[in-house]
Formats: C-alpha cells, structure tokens, sequence
C-alpha cells in the first residue's frame, strides 16, 4: 500500500510504492532493450483493450470503429484512491500520509510505433485533448491537491514500455518545486503587479539568443539556468494560469508545437530519450474551515511545458546539492534547435 | 569558462560548463563500458603520476617509495579560480556569477580495481585524510562558501572512470539543498535548543527498524523518507557540525564504517553503481562588513554522509517536482542490509 513520506531535514515528500518492486533481486541490472517489445505482445495496442484496467477516458477514431487516444489507471499505481487522507507523525518527528492519488497512463496511439514527433496535427490533438479531459475530471476530486502530467520517452528516461505513451498523477500535496516556484510567482506579482512568467518570456523575445520559435500562439526557448543540454520550455503566449482553459486553437497550436519540438530534438539528436512535465496552478478548489489545504487560486502563475533530453547522467554533485552541471550552454542549445529545418509538412 | 546561473522562477544555481562538451554529435549514446578502461592507459594509474595536473596532495606509501593516495585538480574543471567573483545581473531578472571555484579528484589507490569495499582499514584511512586535508585547504578561500565532497562509482552513478576515485568541488555559494537543510537545522535549534539530527538520530536508535549498524562512533541507517532503495545515512554519534574536525579515533570508525557500508550494498547487490555524497557545515567564514556572504557558523548542523544506490531511474515525475517515487520501503533495505554477514577480518 503506498504511503507518502516527509523527514525532518528537508520539506520533500517520497512517495514508497512497494508494489513497484520488492526483494533485493528486483533491482538487478537487467538489459531489456524497449526496442524488443512487440505489437503482439503489448497491452497498449489496438486489439490488446481487455488488457488493461478498464478506461477512463477514450477519443474514437473519425470511422467510430477504433480509438485515437484511450486513457486507463496505471495498472502499477504510484497512488491509489483510499477512504482516507490520514496524516500523522511518525516517531513525533517525520510526517505521513497514506498514498492518495491517482496514477493513470495515457496511450497516446492505437499504433505501437507512431511517436509524437512524426504525427499530424490531426494525430497529436487528441491527446492535447485527453491530457486537458483527465486534468479537469481529476481536479473535481478536492483531494488531489495537484496533478501532474509526463512522459518518459526511452529507457534513459525512465520508460518500461515502448508504446507511446504519457502518464497523468493526482497528489494530495503541492510538489515542492511546484510550491516554490508558486510562492515566487505570487511574491513578484505583490511586488511588481506583473506576472514573472509573463516577464520572463518577454526578456527571452526581446534577447532572442535563447529562443527556438514563437509560433501557433506559444513561445519556446532553452532556459536561462538550463539544467540539461538542449532543456527547452514552452510557454502560452497569452497569460494563464491553467491548462485546461486552453480554447480550440490554442489545443490545436499545442498539439503543433509539441509535434515540433519532438522533431527539432529528433531530427538534430536522433530518437533520444526525454521527459517532459506540465507545469500548472494547482487544484484551486478552495475549501473554508478545513485546515491543511492550500487554497491560493494562484491566478499569478503561468502554466508551461518543460523538455527535458537525459543525454547526460546525473551524478553524487547533483543529488547532494540539488544543483547542476550543463555542458551545454542554452545559447548554443537554442541555436542548433532553431536552424533544425523541416519538411514542408510541418 | 564556467559560468554560475541563477533563473527567476527558483533558487537553483547551475553550473555551465562548456568545455565538458560542446557540438551535439558529443551527446550520442556511446556504449563505453568502463569494465573496457585498463591499467595501462589509465591516468590514475601508479607510473602514471605526470599524465595528470600536479598534485595537490599525497599521502605517501609507508615504505615511502610510492603512494597511498593522491589528489589533482580535475583536468575538464567544472569550477575554476578566477581573479573576480563577478556577481551581475542578465536581462534584468537572472543571476549570473563567474565559474568560481575549484574541482579536485581524490585518486583512491594506485592500483585501478582497488574499491573502498574489498579494503583494509589501513588503506581506507589515508583517503578519509586526504578528504579532511583538502576540505580544510579549500575553506583557506573566503570565496568558496560550500565545499562538496562525493563519490561516484559505475557509469549509471556519473563515472567516466574506473580508476577508484572521488571528487571534491568548492562552490561560491552554498547549495540550495544544503541551505534548506541549514535553515531548517536552526529553526529547529531555535525552537527545542536541540540538535534536529541529534534528534533523528536517537528517535532512529529507539525505534531500531531502519537501523543498519552502530559501531565504531557512528549509526548507518536508511532514511525513513529515502528516495531510492537501499540509501543510506552515516552520522557522527557525538554531534559536530563540521567534518574537519573528527580526532584520530573518528578518522579510523569512518574509514571502517565506509568499507562495511560499501562491503554491504555489494555482498546484497553486487557491483552496483552508487554515489555518496558529504553534507558538512558551510564555509564558517564571517567577513564583516562585505555582502552577498553565508555567515553563520552551523555549530546546529550535523554532519553526514548520503550513500545512493542508483538501481532505479530518475524519470519525468521526479524532475518535475522534485518528489520522488520510491519502490523499496527503507525498512526493507536496512533489514536486508542488516544481515549481511561478513567475513570476520571485517
């Protein structure tokens, strides 16, 4: 049963899942290549649908027969819907509480192979669409404090299985770097009546040395403190706080740019593996008189998408410290990703 | 030339460090097995003391015809000493700082399969005194505010080489991580007039079920909210806040409980790859009167040391928001590590 845990030192939660994996010989190096997985064994493939949990969320094909986008629970959640919340201390010192959530997988394709960066826009909607569907269905659970959407793409980044696929976690709390970057963005809005977010892709489109492309209503650009070589951000160039008030053509100029992005990384690095994660306000479900919750509309917040490639390893410095060594400067990220040329479709 | 970045939307610095690799073509997926690095071609290697940068220390052998352990500056230097530390701010809303700093490799042995693990006493101390002599050396520079000492072993902990070796970075500010954890230690001093670690480490003691040993002045035990299985802490049973300041007895327990440690993870696990990673007080240097530094003296921190088994992989979720899915309960880890039994010469 999993539970989420905070010690003293530090103000992190870790979820211990021990479904995941459990005795010392769990943990060996093994060398399963995704690469061997097959269409006739995969339970994400059109015509494997009974196995799977039951869906939660389904996109039909245009000809009603199939589906584009099927969305199911995590058959090994991370967190789990339980009957209660229970907090408590643990030896009067470290806090904990039962592993509420939900964890749900998003198949992003009926075909094992049909990997974002090579889909129409006709293809990659759909999932935009799911993504917002789920996010909205979730926040309805007060619970579920925030939910959070990724996709690991390739065994370096943390991928088990091959077919295309993004997952969706509901937590009962606020992640921290959520939080933190929250608290700023709520103190630089008292202080200056603007949005940092808003300021910040303002000084990237005025510097432009940084920026990969402004297109289809959003901005994408290599961050200033880039963590990894070729990290991109994509911003929505109109202010928001909330990803699933995304209207039609924002839906449809998102499914765009991501469908660039993954190309420009692929076209220039070949299919690496990579993470992205969706930034956004956390359930803003306010709830008076009960304690414990965190009840800003965080109105001054600025959803995003950050691209992460795992072409370096993290190492001690990095875990110890939580801070980073890029090799790359973002400068020269955004420039090679900028001059990546497409095929006239695109 | 590195350079230190700071963005606008959290407090993390990162370093970019362009000589470490430059054109994309650097970033493929090369398959070097470091197990393929052999003695002769090894700089590290006894007789090949000139391929390195000259050496800042050595312990000399006790027949004093060789040596026990050495340290050089690291030859692709992520930090470097510079002439200005150079503050300033970019686009009027980041950080920026000169790479300042320095970036040390502390070669273990001479012989290149000599691991801390399969060691003797005798050949582990002179390596715990190579780390208290360089610390202390760094921290002569006012300008260095933290000094990271850490391990990386095996190619998925971040190791380029074999050759047994740590790492030691001195840094002109002090980690967020190591900040919060220092903040938190004095609020908490503040409020009990206790050592917050003190604390853990007793409750630890009391409970006994993450506890992996007590013996020879310190208590290994897996954290309770540890973020991978099998991690592990080392504390000092007698509180100190600084890591240079352990006597001759101490020196001695610490070099015994990093062999068992690693003796352990390694009889249960094999020859996983690990990082540890040090956590002492900040450079204590008070400068009156000059800005921008760290002045408290920590006397209520506690030093440790943070081993990571990397037998998972670090995936979207974690990056996005710095919490962290953990599939081993750490009272299964110490359990497990707990019984492993060794020889008696240990």
């Amino acid at each position: 049963m999993p539970e989420l845990r905070r010690g003293a030192t530090n103000h992190r939660w870790v979820i211990v899942a021990p479904e995941r994996g459990r005795r010392p010989s769990d943990f060996e190096q093994k060398g399963t290549e995704l690469a061997h997985q097959e269409p006739a064994n995969c339970v994400f493939c059109a015509g494997h649908e009974n196995e799977t949990p039951p869906e939660v969320y389904r996109s039909p094909s245009s000809d009603g027969q199939s589906w584009d986008v099927r969305v199911v629970p995590n058959k090994f959640a991370a967190l789990q819907h339980y009957d209660e919340l229970g907090r408590e201390s643990v030896l009067g010192i470290y806090d904990q509480m039962n592993g509420v959530g939900a964890h749900e997988v998003v198949i992003e394709s009926p075909d094992h192979c049909s990997q974002i960066g090579d889909m129409t826009q006709q293809q990659a909607l759909p999932i935009v669409e799911a993504y917002i569907h789920r996010l909205k269905a979730l926040m309805e659970n007060p619970w579920f404090r925030y939910v959070l959407l990724f996709k690991n793409h390739g065994k370096e980044a943390g991928a088990s299985l091959l077919h295309p696929h993004s997952q969706i976690i509901a937590t009962p709390i606020v992640p921290q770097e959520v939080r933190e970057s929250l608290n700023i963005a709520k103190d630089y809005y008292e202080r200056k009546e603007r949005c940092l977010f808003c300021d910040i892709m303002l000084a990237e489109l005025k510097s432009g040395e940084r920026i990969v492309e402004d297109a289809d209503g959003f901005v994408t650009w290599a961050p200033y403190d880039s963590r990894f070589p070729f990290e991109l951000v994509i911003y929505p160039k109109q202010h928001s706080h909330d990803f699933t008030t995304m209207d039609a053509d924002q839906r449809a100029g998102l499914a765009s740019v991501l469908i660039r992005t993954i190309k420009r990384l692929q076209t220039l690095l070949g299919d690496i593996p990579y993470n992205f994660v969706l930034k956004t306000t956390p359930n803003p479900i306010v709830r008076p008189g009960k304690p414990g919750y965190w009840t800003t509309l965080a109105y001054d917040y600025h959803w995003r998408i950050a691209v992460m490639p795992r072409l370096t390893r993290v190492a001690g410095f990095e875990w110890g410290t939580g801070f980073y060594i890029n090799p790359m400067p973002p400068e020269s990220s955004a420039k090679y990703l900028r001059e990546v040329e497409f095929p006239s479709s695109h």
